[in-house]
């Protein structure tokens, strides 16, 4: 748990979620407003724009409001029964277009695949922070998702430490390859590509599929089909098809679900400890259609009412057709 | 994850999550309702009055929307890399009252304590089952909060296996009391009732606290100073007291945080594996008031915008004074 007193809440600031995000009279993501964020740390410029000025079509910046301080040494604590640690580490906004209207889905492909490239180079410059264990590449697309800001954008978390979810999801996999010698992402691929009625979208190089023990209706991941544990070792070379996947999928959820929320999420293996054979990276994507309440929140398990074969199918012929899949063939 | 097709829905079926519950026209909890619930399993009623008709206090019915089916034998399948099994179980609703506007904290203390002694004899009942593992009590109150009928309740899930959370929290327990003998849930009252900072209120038998690692604004547990690692082991005689500290910080909240949506959710050992020396069951309270959204989901980890000493002074304020902590102190 992060206690984030530069976001420092009083009981009297919180009004219920339900309230809708205001339409920002003033967004300080817009071309124009640079000066409104702290400096930007990567942009993709035209013209030879200097920094934070117009001008630009992607910038990367860091948080206004950041969860964690970037300055400062690991500070361990220990009082008894608990233990602390200061929040070092770096928390950065990519601005994906400067266009305020556009979703990420509404992108071009070329803007998508900057914006994956922005991914990619964030992770190479913050892994030389040797502070720096993990980094956390996430999306809130959204109110629902917990966007506070309508204006698209993708949010990068470099950390300390190695968050407990992706250990575990690490040492699941360090499991299932200490018995077979092989990757278990590898493994579900061949057999779901194999079988079919899961896949939503194949490319040359990626596959975009609903998992088998999906959580939440329409939960849809997006792996390369070859293997590789860190995502910054895929090559720039790639990301124009792997931009051309995700904004199909994202078109697709569009199509079959009125534009839904969604937050995605980069798995990916850590800094140091690259996992080399083990590990897959892959993204997650989960339209927020199910609330999370007492029953998943006590047992971690999760009721969805969409099997994930039904979802592939509404995604497939979604993609295929461009439409929404005809309520008569159900 | 569990696929509920008693629950299926088409793509078209989700309109997303920011559409308030409409005010429902009927209601199948209210009184001369009852033929509208599947027939009733505990009820506590006036002047002899029949199963299933008028005249009732509380009533307990199963869920007609179950996530689990309470017929059948548990049925495992393994398919190369997928296993699944057959969702046996029990999914059962606590109707706190016949009062459809009242929520649990406007409810009088015999009413609240009614329902405490209603989730006692549902789990004594239900423990019989020989395929049950896991019984979980939790509430979903208000629509961020999960709720999909206004009128009070709580939901019971026997589960035919141990929830991993349930399971990774018990493991944690016996790790510390492995390493020192004591309960970490003891030693933690003690150093806690010792500083008082976090303390929000303190009867003969019950504590109530901000947790010093609370992952949400306002978490707060509940917890027995006797030590108990399962909640059907304290008697009745206790229940009037549980009820009344649970009333007052329902109440509490009320007055600091403008009547937010909750969750809670009962921590007890398990079934057959009581755990009796290393846990000690526990109510966890969540008032509804970040989203969790791709940070977290990511990474297990819980941004807190409100420090719990703060959280715990407001409650402390609120329940002394019956008043909100007044904003010039600050």
């Amino acid at each position: 748990m992060i206690i984030a007193t530069e976001r420092s809440k009083r009981p009297q600031d919180y009004h219920g979620e339900q309230r809708p995000a205001a339409k920002e009279l003033f967004c300080p993501f817009c071309e124009g407003h640079e000066n409104k964020t702290p400096p930007e740390v990567l942009a993709i410029r035209r013209n030879g724009s200097g920094p934070d000025s117009p001008g630009w079509s992607l910038r990367v910046v860091p948080n206004k409001f950041p969860a964690l301080r970037h300055d400062g040494d690991l500070d361990m604590q220990a009082d008894g029964l608990f233990e602390s640690m200061s929040g070092v580490g770096h928390h950065e906004v990519i601005i994906e277009s400067p266009d305020h209207s556009a979703s990420l889905a509404e992108l071009s492909e070329s803007q998508v695949e900057k914006t994956i490239w922005a991914y990619r180079e964030r992770i190479l410059a913050l892994r030389q922070d040797e502070r720096v264990q993990y980094i956390l590449i996430f999306k809130n697309h959204g109110v629902a998702a917990g966007a506070s800001l309508e204006h698209t954008h993708s949010q990068l978390v470099a950390l300390p430490i190695v968050p407990i979810r992706v250990q575990r999801e690490i040492d699941l996999s360090r499991g299932y390859f200490g018995l077979r010698e092989r990757c278990v992402f590898c493994d579900v691929l061949e057999k779901e590509r194999s079988a079919g009625q899961r896949i939503v979208a194949e490319s040359d190089r990626f596959v975009v599929l609903s998992p088998y023990a999906a959580r939440f209706p329409f939960e849809t991941w997006i792996l390369p089909k070859a293997h590789v544990s860190q995502f910054e070792l895929t090559p720039p070379e790639e990301h124009a098809e792997l931009a051309a996947v995700l904004k199909k999928l994202l078109a697709a959820f569009n199509l079959c679900l009125t534009e839904p929320a969604y937050n995605f999420l980069l798995h990916t293996a850590p800094v140091a400890d690259r996992c080399e054979q083990a590990f897959h990276w892959h993204f997650e994507v989960i339209p927020r259609l199910t609330r999370v309440a007492g029953f998943e929140w006590g047992s971690g398990f999760y009721i969805n009412p969409t099997t994930p074969e039904m979802a592939a199918e509404s995604l497939r012929v979604a993609i295929e057709t461009g439409k929404e899949r005809p309520a008569e063939a159900e």
